[in-house]
């Protein structure tokens, strides 16, 4: 995670105060149709459960910009670091992960007073010219990015919770719906140096630095997502049972995949009942649309699906190369999309000073990189140089898939 | 399980609507000073979050006496049986007891709904003269049984919880206060033969049946428990460093053990902080009390005390007989004692008709029986013929120790 | 493990030096046909390499008997003491059981080498006026016993070893032919005080000790075997598939068996093909004979196979009572058979001093007997008080059932 | 895996078919100091058994060549392709690769046969004219290519496996002695464009091509490795201990690492007794040799290690590049050196045809790339495009680092 390397933002105090609390409380209102037993769920390691998110996202604030910047600031609890920090080992000790699910206490109402508490001091500190700095302005815009990354990460959690249930249960969270573009276009990318990375002039994270010159052969990338029912002809022509289309790490994932109802194995959310596909949502379970995008995929479905189509995924530098020729192919909204690029770092990459330096560096190993945006990432958390990433085998992220191909 | 194999029932039914809504009512009394929250952790497999026993122990009504004898009865929900049936597979699915924290709905609110639900329906059948048999008592009878170990269930389960948060907890549940007998006696019973097993005159369970024979050697058994300052010395003499105390199993348990704080292998819920012993309870971590019977230990831990003290646990047929000998020795309601008998069938032992002989029968392997009852054992569940039974390994549950010496 | 308590063997020295090396001898004999890669191997966590069990029993005698008793013996290597105890704490660290196949060195041929070394040294031992006390005979006793236990593991292990092996190998090891008795007789224990344990003449393990009463019911106990016929019926019946014959361990055991090739559960080393039932011996794969009786049924599998024809096994003081009643009931040698008691200690039992009191004391937990002998125990080292005891999910040692029922 | 993409070789066959015999008795060689039981065994699931790996190569032959391409060809025993097929789906079954030191036989002599067997069928082959065709030729060449890998693989392998024995044992294998450069120098790129990949003379596996243009920026490459005693000044400052030297997953994996004698962690193969430094070697124990180059680290702690002393590995790129600029950098024959690159498809790469495709290509995800070659690699097996890949965890192999660090 990288403080913005630009502009100063001091003058602008008073709309950062006004963002501050549209982000912050948007976070309460993707909450707000859950019953009090849903913020208390871990369906499974990875996944907190939600009242565990709006606590984080709290901490975040409190031990990176008021604890050091507010002077007099009185810590909540002294014991909510240790429970709330995810991952900072440079800021003390943390609670292990898997077993979030297992903190019944502070209660939801006590989480939510902790954010107020935690929101009053920061509007104290935004509005007092002698402790509001630059450094102070740098963080609050780190911390509001954070949230955003918790917002979307709320919404895939609260759907796996609720997807573990054996019966569908709606959440009561109201969804966008999807509408990816349906024309049959490329991008082409013609042989040549291209230059990739975060130019300086806005938010981004270190991960996202520094620009630098990439040389690329010539390819076309699909515009279009594959849907659904292109999906379904995969399973359908025994993608699964077919040890040609997979990777080695993938087929022995396949291997171990229990099968769904029905004997059919498939993305993550679906399911088969009598001959009819549906798919779990946030409303509970639905007819499968065919012309959506398929959804859920994990890196080894992903390329098993291209090796079947004769086709493979772009590399995240052909994506970016591609959303800087042709703007459209950027901006989807709809789903993130898997690249052929490990996570690693970019030449010359830096990782950021102190404790925040833990944001993004330590997780350079063994993941893969996904660009774009998808329904639930809010929209001012968006742009070309994001680099999200997830490990090969996760696929409870709003995950997609473009093509590309080679030109020769 | 058994119904009571002596008395018919029907006279009595004005009473027994009483008895039920009595028992019925301190379940959720139990868990009246719960947030919301508390009742949706599972900490372990073997634990159950509260919630689910709420709902648990209501579909025992619904199953086994309202859908079959309560004619147009309506059920609640018809999911419901497949999340709230234990592990009757006799009456259908279940679903799997490692997963109920993931449970995030019915909701609390729903449940107790199931509740009064059921319970309107129930006090409907032992208020109707045509539907109300002997059949139907007995079954009642059974199912208040069963949910009064399930009251026990429900403290050992919300200790257990809350245990596992890593800071002291108060559940604000108040205990009855431990108070053990001191008094340094003993019961001896002389070589002979003698009868043991349920006579028949009131309620017990199938596995207490039949009444048979045994022979015993001479013995005597400690009336007073072994208590927390005797424990320690164990602690102290090296106990849970030195093989030749444990059964080879138990070694390999204590070798899997990870320390407490400070280094200290203890009884579960004992932790040492600066040189001082403190042992968590329903109320929050408290000085350890060295007066009071040391508590939560399991069989193995149970069995090297025993080496380390020349002594060993009672035979459950030894401590029964002592209790016709000397009904003092029966009458502890302190903690449940670990004896040195595996739990098998009595001889000419028959299990239960239908589906309530899974009650019992199947668990006969791998298990030894614990005698007596606790603080936490409902009064009107005690009797002198009870065996409890748990895994040589478990401790979550109010297990005590009283010792035992051959006399020659 | 318990020397004998009655008699002294000084003066039959020559006799014992005489048995010492046929004993000795069989060990090697039984390995013979095999090949050097065959006594390296190491197919399960509580299988051991049959080069494992040739240097243990030698260490057994260097260990108790040598180095305290033979003035100046000379260690053959004292690496060997970590390499091959098996789990006598009391004399020194051990290698962990689980990894004993991957040690390569000693060789076989090394490992001969030491069995000379010490037999050579034993031999001294017995021939020696002054050193040769009632102490040494009895260790020496002891020592034999041990090691015949070891020849029937050895055999257990060979197959257990070579059955992993995905094509029929044959061991070369020539068995004697099964021949179970097929007269459908029964012994009828009538109602009465009996005694049982070991009276003293002869050699006993301590766990036989002390003889003590017990009261047994009227019951009635088969002479003949379940064979695989019948064993068949109970599969074809679909027992595997029948959850209310089985204990809930017994279930959980079943449900996370892989079937076998055309997907049955059935014994271990029992295979189908085309329809044909076949059955993995020492000698290679072999037509199922639907005579013999069902062999390497565990704890589990015995008990429901109980269940399926209303019969249950026989406690094992029923057992050692029917052999006293009628010896043809003891004399078998076919298979051990499954009794329905836990292994958990006489009353009265005393563990013998020293690290020889780990031979079988630590192992009274969660394991059930098995009484009688096999065709593949030694002659001499079978008795009516001998108590063989295994997990109740065991299978690989030859495991057998008798049936006995309640007389009323 | 690639066939020669240039160069006929049909009319070199009598050099091609003394090659072959050359390659194929030096594998042979390498496992002669072993004792029968050394060949056995399987230390990892990953480490295979030496006798497996003298099999594995002879099935490749008999698969790949003799049975396709060699008329009349009788197969040595049919069921050896199923036990010594390694991962080709597409040619049949294979036996687990964690199961492999189950396998008793065949016997080392009998695998000895069926290699001599397959020798003489390819002698026939190579000198057949009719037959002798420019694919069989290429795929000979491909198959000795295979055989030196294993050959490195077996010396990996039989260290792995003395190392797990509790005692040091001296394999009898005579190593040549490491004689890494000791001068301080660096190979510096200037920013620009440059070419990698193989160029297509000569053999190289397909996942070195094709060849392809980079974009560098400005860097030195140190041309001399990181010594143990580099190393050790890491662990005496504590690296082990600090967080913030490493990737998340590396710390994961410290954490879980059980800490050596003297509780060190440290590189796979070291120790230490009080106070001196050990190193295991094919020859048994060895006191640790300071100037030598630190072998057997994982990617993690070659990641922390750099972090350490602040530099970073170099990409496999930059390596290529740097060994192409300076011959001096390529010729090492020391240890294979992390790159800080993950295994991946090179642009426009394509898979090779038919069953060798599964070479190389289904293993790009997860690993990542080291460079060079070690002792270890037979001579005529190194190249500077050479592609060498293991997961991150990783250590058995002979792995070193030599660093980089960006010029500004």
């Amino acid at each position: 995670m990288e403080i913005s390397k630009t502009e100063p933002l001091c003058s602008e105090e008073s709309s950062l105060t006004k963002k501050y609390f549209e982000v912050r409380q948007y976070t309460e209102e993707i909450c707000r149709p859950l019953a009090i037993e849903d913020y208390v769920i871990q369906s499974a390691d990875y996944v907190s459960p939600p009242k565990w998110h709006l606590a984080h996202t709290t901490w975040f604030f409190e031990c990176f910009l008021l604890k050091p910047y507010l002077p007099k600031y009185q810590e909540f609890d002294d014991k909510y670091s240790h429970l709330f920090n995810s991952y900072y080992k440079s800021v003390g000790s943390h609670w292990k992960q898997s077993q979030r699910g297992c903190l019944a206490r502070p209660t939801v109402e006590e989480i939510l007073q902790y954010r107020y508490h935690v929101d009053a001091a920061v509007q104290v500190l935004l509005e007092s010219p002698s402790y509001c700095s630059d450094k102070v302005l740098s963080i609050v815009e780190v911390g509001l990015h954070h949230e955003q990354q918790h917002q979307e990460l709320l919404l895939m959690d609260i759907l796996h919770n609720l997807s573990c249930h054996p019966f569908s249960v709606n959440s009561g969270i109201s969804i966008k719906k999807l509408e990816a573009p349906k024309i049959n276009q490329q991008v082409v990318i013609p042989e040549g140096l291209y230059s990739v990375g975060a130019v300086g002039s806005g938010f981004a994270y270190d991960n996202e630095y520094p620009r630098h010159k990439v040389h690329l052969r010539a390819a076309a990338l699909d515009v279009h997502f594959v849907t659904n029912g292109d999906y379904l002809k995969f399973i359908e022509f025994g993608g699964y049972e077919n040890h040609s289309f997979w990777l080695s790490e993938g087929w022995a994932w396949v291997e171990q995949q229990t099968s769904s109802e029905k004997g059919f194995k498939c993305p993550l959310y679906w399911s088969q009942k009598k001959g009819e596909w549906f798919e779990f949502s946030l409303t509970g379970e639905q007819p499968l649309n065919l012309e959506a995008p398929v959804a859920h995929l994990n890196f080894y479905e992903a390329f098993a699906y291209c090796q079947f189509v004769g086709a493979r995924m772009p590399t995240e530098q052909e994506w970016e190369v591609a959303a800087q020729l042709n703007p459209k192919y950027e901006s989807q909204k709809v789903l993130w999309q898997w690249t052929q690029s490990s996570y690693l770092p970019y030449p010359g990459y830096e990782k950021q000073e102190g404790a925040l330096g833990e944001y993004n560096g330590k997780f350079m190993s063994s993941q893969m990189v996904l660009r774009g945006s998808s329904w639930a990432t809010p929209e001012s958390h968006e742009r070309t140089t994001y680099r999200n990433f997830y490990y090969p085998s996760q696929r409870w992220m709003f995950s997609g898939l473009r093509l590309a191909r080679d030109l020769k």
